[in-house]
């Protein structure tokens, strides 16, 4: 089976490590957001991607949610006393990959090709590819002025309500290498239980993966990242609210008309209506069989 | 009192120590060796410039001579699990100062910028001048081929004989702003106790600067590295013998010819001739008392 997930960060790694437990080594394409990445004392940053990397290949900190297990914090707490920006927390364990990844599109590699590296190294039997090569950030326009992604959602805590969502370099940005032929080559499209304005918009923002997505001939399904109304982490409840009209079930899949032919929610958000077909389940991952339980449900709706 | 010194790394930065501890504060400027900078990982590293400011700022690791103190390896570590170069030892709080340097320079500062933000961070009152903010890179040409400092000294743990030690870049090299300037205004100049070759001589490459030092109307003295012939540390020995014929105080002389009016040198190297003035005295640098000993001594053989 070859299978396509379109991923943000935390919640969408969770469920593509789900998958990965439940599928053929090799059948998993993971789509990765990279609207979230920064650039932060000459660091080249890839959140989501990393997020992904780190899940797949056990590495991460299942209790802080993000970032690595059994990190430490010592060069950030130095640069930040030699005058260095520490707003982002970048652990020493996390930074040993961003100096190499940096040091990589600096000499002139692609971040298709540094993320093909890294997952190698690591071990693991996924292609993860990046939305795209090209630049592409996340802007939201809030009440108090419009922030790139990482100053809204980690400087200021996402406390501001957000109107708008831009999505900027998305007009001239091309799907990275691999991801139209991932799609088109797909016996099953999944869209992971991530924000969708923040996490898979910037994915969909890229013309081509939206029009591949449209005119699919296999059917594509997205999980809810709500239950019962309520975003496990982060501020996609309160997007929706704002910017859907509504943490429904068919707000949700408002995000994605056209889009998908089934949305998988928690049983806590029934009963619904939703212009698609829904399958509820137990939605949250507190535990990776709980994942590949979900992942499983997933694949079976999107095989059906 | 203005006092300049002319310094390599670790041996250097201890005397400059000696210096500081026994001088009024602003009255200490270090002209620092950039021959040894390298680029790793894409960061850029002034060794040299950073022991001479880590043992100033009373950070350094006193007991294995080089880098901070209570330092930690998991940013490398993790950067060598990821495909990343790790010949040369950078530690968490270490990689912390080259990440703020790194970032600053791509931002257009220059190293004496850098370099003076840093000083004042530590709150220590010296000035540290690189020897020149142009590209100056000390290669080593041995029996096995030529190296670049760092390849030889770390890399190769400086067991090749060195036959000639080569300056790329002196000659288009400018001295760096206000070194010419504390030189010239300087009521003594002093040369650290580092190795004649590879620290000193990278700075007396800088043409400007050795006339400057030529052309001087107050004393001049050098520090011999050697006690009883012998090294504290490294490869200076070894050079001496094979580049200078020999490992005297007349041969540690020899290397500053027109350029020193005094050496002072261990008792365990007397009896010896030289064409300068010679002090003897203990110059282990064994702690900080020992290193203000040995700073009055040779501000006394200076001022005299």
């Amino acid at each position: 089976m070859r299978i396509v997930l379109l991923s943000g960060g935390v919640g969408g790694a969770r469920f593509a490590r789900g998958l990965y437990g439940v599928l053929e080594p090799g059948d998993l394409t993971v789509i990765g957001n990279v609207g979230d990445d920064l650039e932060v004392l000459g660091l080249s940053i890839s959140p989501d991607l990393d997020s992904i990397l780190y899940t797949l290949a056990g590495l991460s900190d299942e209790e802080r949610g993000w970032g690595r297990a059994g990190e430490t914090w010592n060069a950030l707490e130095s640069s930040a006393g030699w005058g260095g920006e520490d707003w982002f927390r970048i652990g020493d364990l996390d930074l040993g990959l961003h100096l190499v990844r940096t040091h990589a599109l600096r000499e002139g590699a692609t971040l298709t090709e540094v993320t093909r590296t890294l997952v190698a190294r690591a071990g693991v039997p996924v292609e993860l590819l990046p939305a795209t090569d090209d630049l592409l950030r996340t802007y939201v326009l809030t009440p108090a002025g419009t922030f790139s992604f990482q100053e809204w959602f980690v400087a200021r805590g996402h406390a501001d309500e957000v109107d708008e969502v831009e999505f900027r370099g998305a007009e001239a940005a091309r799907p990275a290498p691999g991801v139209l032929a991932a799609i088109d080559g797909a016996e099953a499209i999944l869209i992971a239980p991530s924000n969708p304005f923040v996490s898979i918009g910037p994915i969909l923002a890229v013309a081509a993966i939206r029009d591949a997505i449209g005119r699919r001939s296999v059917r594509c399904v997205a999980v809810s990242p709500l239950i019962g109304g309520k975003a496990v982490k982060g501020p996609a409840d309160r997007m929706l609210s704002r910017m859907a009209g509504g943490t429904t079930p068919a707000d949700v899949a408002g995000c994605y008309t056209g889009l998908v032919d089934a949305l998988v929610v928690d049983e806590a958000d029934l009963p619904a209506d939703a212009p698609v077909e829904l399958v509820a389940t137990e939605t949250l991952m507190y535990d990776p069989a709980a994942a590949e339980r979900l992942a499983r449900l997933v694949l079976e709706t999107a095989c059906a």
